[in-house]
């Protein structure tokens, strides 16, 4: 007999999960794992909402099985930890990103870097590897192996902090990654929602020369006065754009939508870097003949691995880098999935799960 | 009034033009410059054809004049230095590459990365800083600012070796700078022409395992025996292809046709690089989700700069690297043109100019 959500695992949870490709979310009952010897359990306080969530409450990429709860970036307060944990305790304040498994045996795994093994489990809509699905944060109890477990340093505010475990991370990891964390290096954050605005915030406290590139002039105050942002693109000003060629060190690209990279290549200095962060879902043009004629490159990161992702949010609290947030109920989650789809929020979505979720249970 | 070719420098030259868009070549009277206080004067013995000489003289990319005396790949043997020029000397068999100027004061100058000056002349078909047009290798006499000249060793054959001034260091840039040029590194060089045959032997030489990709099979057996390549994947043979797939480091890619990209970015292993170093003269289809999930990059790289020509040439003299070549006269370069243009020669033309030139004389 196939066991129910409810039923596959000892211990209850509950929490917010979409049906369909509506994506319309709503209560759902289902069970967590007991505490392994390795595993960390913990009550979740806060979760951000990622566009992420919104194309997988969708199943935009296909790839999804419903029931889907989503949230990856999860955070709360140990309640439990297995014999052989070591690294954290009870009362610990403790976030999970968008990785809960790995080989832990392979290359990628053996260098930090999970999100990149072929094994790799993500924290919702995924198969665990008692192959059971995952189940994200939305929702009141968590449970991950320690390794993917990420401690929050006491001067980090959970609901600011919550988001840096994937838009942190993934803007993070590839200005380390690529060379681009210097001091004097002029980086190009293109967009500024989620990803984009603590981007310009890591740049900066890197010591970069940190550019927005924007299709539209509308948050050019809040690039420049609130982020700190040394001065503001707009990618549709012809003669703006024509006056920046060949200006900057490196670009993080974090349009999803299919959109044309030709002109941020030719922002780039030879050898420049213009990094993708979002997932457009179809092939974009790649000239040839300017990459060759500046040694330019074209490049992908995903988040990062977990030992990167504890580095970036110790980074983070010493140079108090949080996420711009508007924290929301969980009963607002579907308006907020709604204004989240139409990018009216600044600059994400936190569920304050711990004071709103439980009221919901019917 | 405006001097001719053959009157505006003081030294007579004679050498093969293309006079329009044909591209057919024929004997042609021309001038260079004095020997300047920097500049080494040398007579052209040896001439490679490149398949730019050939895109040029039909002037495919809009961007030449006529008359063109193509050629980027000459050597020889000097017959007078000026009174500056330290590191050359009458009778030192030297070449001249795909550059002959920069403005040896910008960043990439500074970095001995002269093909990247945003002021850097091409050996032909280029306004040189006198404001005459530049005229290549296929020709009696070559004069060119010592920074340009390239030193054969004692060993290095300059017929063979003449290639190498373009395809070699084109081939050899990229694996140095990307990281390639490591013992173990898995490396794939797609297509077995000019640039790819050195390139499969540079990259053994560096101690890689090599792996020649190419839409047919029939130059397998060369790859393998003559150049010691360590496999060979038929592009068009899905099944080869889907085996590989995850397994290479960095690819470079020679192919100037327009062509897919996606299965080459499938045979990278995670963090791997494709380098492209033909130019196809349309945008190529660029999926930004595997670049991601793999942390991938797509780069392009041009030529190399002298510092590093030379070290190229050193470095191919101590392995016994040369280029494949089929050695024709002179008058037979419209016929090599019209074979290359069909890829109908293994792996390169070379002009014996020194031998052969002279009775073209009208």
């Amino acid at each position: 007999m196939v066991k129910t959500p409810e039923q596959e695992h000892p211990v209850e949870a509950f929490g917010w999960a979409a049906r369909d490709t509506t994506g319309h979310l709503s209560p759902f009952n289902f069970s967590r794992r007991a505490t392994g010897d390795e595993d960390v359990r913990f009550k979740v306080l806060y979760c951000g909402i990622c566009h992420t969530d919104l194309s997988s409450i969708k199943n935009e990429w296909g790839i999804c099985t419903y029931p889907i709860v989503p949230g990856h970036e999860l955070v709360g307060e140990v309640t439990e930890v297995g014999s052989m944990v070591k690294k954290t305790n009870v009362g610990d304040r403790v976030g999970v990103g968008a990785v809960v498994g790995a080989c832990h045996d392979c290359d990628n795994c053996n260098n930090d870097l999970e999100i990149y093994c072929p094994k790799m489990v993500l924290t919702y809509s995924s198969i665990y590897h008692d192959g059971t699905v995952t189940y994200g944060g939305y929702s009141d109890t968590m449970v991950a192996n320690e390794r993917y477990i990420v401690h929050f340093p006491d001067n980090m505010p959970l609901d600011g902090g919550a988001p840096l475990l994937c838009a942190g991370i993934t803007m993070y990891s590839p200005l380390k990654y690529f060379g681009l964390a210097e001091p004097g290096k002029h980086i190009g954050i293109v967009g500024l929602g989620g990803l984009g605005h603590v981007g310009v915030k890591f740049a900066k406290a890197f010591g970069a020369k940190v550019t927005v590139i924007s299709t539209s002039p509308s948050k050019k105050d809040e690039a420049l006065k609130q982020f700190g942002a040394d001065s503001f693109l707009v990618s549709r000003d012809h003669d703006q754009m024509q006056a920046a060629m060949g200006t900057f060190d490196g670009i993080i690209d974090t349009v999803s939508a299919v959109h044309a990279i030709s002109p941020l290549i030719d922002l780039l200095k030879s050898h420049g870097k213009l990094i993708m962060v979002g997932a457009p879902d179809k092939p974009l043009e790649l000239p040839v003949y300017p990459l060759l004629m500046g040694r330019k490159l074209v490049a992908g990161s995903a988040i990062g691995g977990m030992k990167e992702t504890q580095e970036m949010i110790d980074f983070a609290a010493k140079h108090n880098i949080t996420a711009e947030i508007e924290v929301v109920s969980m009963d607002y989650v579907n308006t907020a999935m709604k204004r989240l789809a139409k990018n009216d929020v600044r600059y994400r979505f936190v569920i304050d799960v711990g004071n709103t979720l439980a009221a919901t249970r019917p």
